[in-house]
């Protein structure tokens, strides 16, 4: 770990080497500003900079990058600013380094303690396209679907899978999420009748995004071996899904209503130069090969070693509520505390997945469309090997049939209203961690209508 | 047809009724600015507001309404401000008001030829939403794919299916259009074995596409009775499709890249209030009825009387190619000019649409989907009855089996490189016509690897 003079706690996700972005705002100060977590603390950036301590060349001629709401100004001016960036706040925040450790008034109102600050949303997210890179989610969901014989789709070992998600309904961690309603098919008459109603099957989907720095120009793609370059930073992602409503809309055209009332984000962006100690080379992609536009180096790092978990919290008076019958009504209390015990319900890693954030960003352009500065890209659900590899209660329960158990004694097949799910994630180095902090959000009940 | 001083060639789509909005910019002032066309004329709205003359109460408040390169702001501002801004405008533009016909200065400053403009996109568009609303195109491609007993899928008559698009490859009327490579299945073998090329099955989709005004909060549904006054205007859209690359990778998540290479629209918003003489009702929904979330009064006038029209114009040097061998490269010079002859492929009116826009607004955020101005909704591929009613050439050639034939005596299955696609629509009223006037794009050919 390298030692800061900001106190960082042994087990922190933010030591000196990680120095995540986000956008935050306080009591005082409710004016949305870019910063940087160190501990237990929060380096305002705005005014760093209006300080004039970000003195390098690349950051001196672009001196209003952090006097903004949103990072995409910071984002879109590439790996030089942020390499300098990076540089500059790590010899601020040394131990040895006294111009604001030493100097009490600057520091008091340069660095906030974590615990005061609120987070917004850390960039205006253009477009949102998720990807479905799994190789173990997408054969346990086409096992459950065909079985085991034609579990994959014949085009998904060629291309990285992907949808366009809905930009608007990207919440940062701590939003609630309201369960939707939509059209489900509850009976088996045939042809079937849909009806209107709250969705009975709520469900979370473990992934990891990345946002875009440099964009790219209509008609030009990004080549796979220049597409880390325009990668910004990695948060979590909970792609909450409807499986009710998604199994009767999305045919042909893919998942609609059923994904786009809500998805959340962790809010500290960790850079790739604080992933770098962790990266690691993906699954071998040798059958088939992918084509030439796809194909990396063997052995390339470019996934990276994230241990990430996701735990279901019961709101505290849930205790023993069964999901028999469905819908959202029998959680009791969901308008209280969620102060239930967390129950780690998937273990899952970065380091598996099949296609890479690089492939998805020469797959997404290769016909020439545009990425842009803040837009977002999700890895779709992460599943892997053992006995909570299962990146979505989907799947952990396959399709509903085989509930699991919280630590109250309650079982769940999908989300209860008052269930908070908490996602985190980290790398482990030796003797510290580089960490995404949490990406949590409770169920409220659906609206009356 | 309403009188103004300023002249209107008797076809013209843009008489005093119309009144549609753009953003658009002269070589002189090449600031981005908002303007109504009217004749052949654009009136500089941002000129008009700093002239004091927008000075009704609600745009008094909102004095920078029209100070920006987007819409935006001002389709925040809602129905009491269009309509403001609509009164005022007529008034200024009567051919009995002197304010601005009498003062050749401020007219000069104030009213431009629309030949020495060039247009942009209307607004920052968060959110592109493209549906599937026409029965008669749903009904054709599902007797292709899956013949005339199980044409419509099961969902199609109970919900108006859609999928998230992508905003940042919108581009306006007028811009070249690059055919995408992408991965396409040429043979038959099994399992199949994908390549990368230019995509030789590139298509145009003639669409109708509706600007969002003022939003609605996450998880507040608008109810399909107050969907219209969330509707700012409408223009035409051109969603281009390679169905090469769609046929391979829109299973299970639909079109991705297929679609996002470029959608066009055209540059003129044309509002409500002009429409409304020609507003009409839908074809019936009573078998089934949409379920009540969904179900507008028997006889509500919520489609509109657009003719809408598509004309492929070849390249000068294309005569005679033919599509056979596929891809783009057969089509000539294609970096000429496009002066060949257009023709007629299509003939189609909205009237007919199945599915209507307060309706898909209804189910866009039925699960609490927040809408954003400046968000745009297309209709789908709109089709009717009729010897050219095809709304697209998938459609028009029966999945390419049947070749279209051209003015020049030429043929296309697909589009050729150095075609360009025109999509026109009007209202036709008593001696006049309300019109989108014009979207086009020239197809260009792939990109050199
Ligand atoms: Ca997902
Ligand atoms: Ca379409
Ligand atoms: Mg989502
Ligand atoms: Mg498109
Ligand atoms: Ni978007």
């Amino acid at each position: 770990m390298l030692a800061s003079w900001v106190p960082v706690p042994a087990d922190s996700h933010f030591p000196l080497n990680n120095l995540p972005y986000g956008v935050f705002s306080t009591a005082t100060s409710p004016l949305p500003r870019p910063g940087v977590a160190i501990g237990d603390s929060v380096l305002d950036l705005a005014a760093v900079q209006r300080a004039g301590l970000l003195s390098g060349p690349v950051l001196s001629a672009a001196n209003n990058c952090f006097q903004q709401p949103v990072l995409n100004a910071f984002m879109a001016l590439g790996r030089p600013a942020w390499a300098e960036a990076r540089a500059t706040l790590l010899r601020l925040l040394s131990a040895d380094e006294g111009v604001l450790r030493d100097d009490v008034a600057l520091r008091s109102r340069l660095l906030l303690p974590r615990s005061e600050v609120r987070m917004h949303l850390p960039a205006a997210i253009g477009d949102y396209t998720d990807f479905y890179a799994s190789r173990e989610h997408a054969t346990n969901i086409g096992i459950m679907f065909r079985g085991r014989e034609n579990a994959l789709q014949p085009n998904w070992l060629h291309l990285p899978v992907g949808y366009h998600g809905r930009a608007s309904s990207i919440v940062v961690s701590g939003t609630d999420v309201r369960r939707p309603r939509g059209q489900v098919v509850r009976g088996t008459a045939q042809p079937p009748v849909p009806s209107f109603e709250a969705s009975a099957a709520l469900d979370y989907e473990l992934e990891v995004g990345c946002f875009i720095g440099p964009g790219n120009e209509l008609g030009c793609p990004i080549p796979v071996e220049r597409a880390a370059e325009h990668i910004f930073g990695y948060v979590l992602v909970n792609d909450w899904s409807a499986r009710d409503i998604q199994r009767w809309e999305y045919v042909p055209l893919g998942p609609f209503t059923s994904k786009n009332f809500a998805t959340s984000i962790s809010p500290w962006i960790v850079t790739p130069d604080a992933l770098e100690p962790f990266a690691c080379s993906a699954p071998p992609q040798d059958d088939p090969q992918p084509l030439p536009y796809l194909r990396q180096r063997p052995g390339e790092r470019t996934n990276y070693d994230i241990q990430l978990e996701v735990a279901i919290q019961p709101s505290s008076s849930s205790s023993g509520c069964s999901t028999e019958g469905g819908g959202g009504g029998s959680a009791g209390d969901a308008g209280g505390e969620s102060s239930g015990q967390p129950t780690v319900v998937t273990r899952s890693n970065l380091r598996t997945m099949y296609w890479t954030l690089p492939q998805m960003i020469a797959h997404h352009t290769a016909g020439g469309c545009p990425l842009r500065p803040g837009d977002l890209l999700a890895s779709g659900t992460l599943s892997c090997e053992g006995p909570l590899g299962a990146g979505c209660l989907q799947e952990a329960t396959w399709g509903g049939s085989r509930p699991v158990r919280l630590g109250d004694g309650s079982e769940r097949t999908f989300l209860l209203d008052g269930d908070t799910v908490v996602m985190s994630g980290y790398c482990q180095g030796e003797g510290y961690r580089v960490g995404f902090g949490e990406c949590r959000g409770m169920v409220l009940p659906a609206a009356e209508l």
